[in-house]
């Protein structure tokens, strides 16, 4: 088995419902059966859209210090972040890329279009990523945008809500109804407030699709 | 704000809900105001009841990494293990004593007895405690010692069900029959499986009183 180093804190309640869906993905009949996790939750990594220099320099050295006590796989439950991978990159060990491992899970899924619930940042990583397999990806417009926003600052300040749980679903319903054939859950906030129940087409969810890469990884 | 540095993995479970605690706990308006948290969730410490060298040895390793990653204020979910507590202290950084913390907050709701449900570990920990400072531990008895420890492994294995809920129940009410007028939920798996409205009298969960401790600590 091998050890877990988690980025975390992009944001806290998202890296804490990551750790719990690894747990849920291991099989396990008792403690030892489960995956060590070294984790820096940094709840104060500069803002991945404004000072994404600064930003990858934090990572960068939260990804050294997860390998001096012991990481041996690195992961970051936060898609946005994930613009600044080549600073987690340069500590040298592995990294599960969450946006290549979504865009492969979404594949088999591939019906249409691909509908994307993310940041700014992160519809950016996933519309790329899609458009180099050839899928064709669904955005989320005009005050949509925005109400995409107010829905994950909400998660950020605790809620987690019905009426915040409402609006997401009505983003999602947008995305299908502009074309999509399947909706990427591209931000690690949204999985806290849609389940796959919620949505008419198949939801692929990015926390859960990299929790079970690293479980995968380290039980390997 | 300081950094918490958490030993963790004694469960697993156990840990990731004291952290969803932890934020629960923490005023916040969004990612910032949230308390770093440098963690090594280990589920590979040696047993601390068979192998109490080797564990409080791995134990003090831990500490001292955390601290060369940055850990100002270390804290471990887990009662069992305070019987290692020495080996954390030597790395020289505060250490909030879950067992000190808890029974401090039990002394308002002490009426007769205070019932302990814990690994036989903890209880002789609790015990001891609560007798230094005139309280009356009140304990499980026979089977339900046994009782107790199946619904604890139970969790391990990943059963917070029903039946395991209405056991642990059992057990709280088995205690007040035998003169408790609070029961410490004195063991990180408890409150998986019983909440504060399952129990007739007051119910002082150990986990909670360090996520509270700990928030107090780390946002002085």
């Amino acid at each position: 088995m091998r050890t877990l180093g988690v980025l975390g804190g992009m944001g806290p309640a998202a890296t804490v419902a990551f750790l719990a869906r690894v747990q849920a993905l291991t099989p396990a009949q008792g403690d030892a059966d489960h995956i060590r996790v070294v984790m820096d939750l940094n709840p104060q990594v500069p803002d991945r859209n404004t000072r994404p220099g600064e930003a990858e320099a934090e990572l960068a050295a939260m990804a050294l210090r997860l390998k001096t006590v012991g990481a041996e796989v690195l992961a970051m439950p936060c898609n946005t972040a994930h613009a600044q991978k080549a600073g987690i990159e340069a500590a040298g060990l592995p990294f599960i890329d969450m946006i290549a491992a979504t865009v492969a899970a979404v594949m088999p899924h591939n019906a249409g279009g691909v509908g994307i619930l993310a940041t700014p940042g992160g519809e950016a990583l996933y519309r790329a990523a899609l458009e180099a397999e050839g899928m064709r990806p669904v955005l989320l417009e005009g005050t949509d945008r925005d109400a995409f926003m107010a829905c994950v600052y909400g998660v950020k300040r605790g809620d987690s809500g019905a009426d915040n749980r409402a609006a997401m679903q009505r983003l999602a319903g947008a995305l299908i109804a502009a074309g999509a054939g399947a909706v990427i859950a591209g931000c690690t906030e949204v999985p806290l407030l849609l389940a796959a129940a919620d949505v008419a087409v198949p939801l692929v969810d990015s926390a859960e699709v990299l929790a079970q890469a690293c479980v995968v990884a380290c039980r390997a």
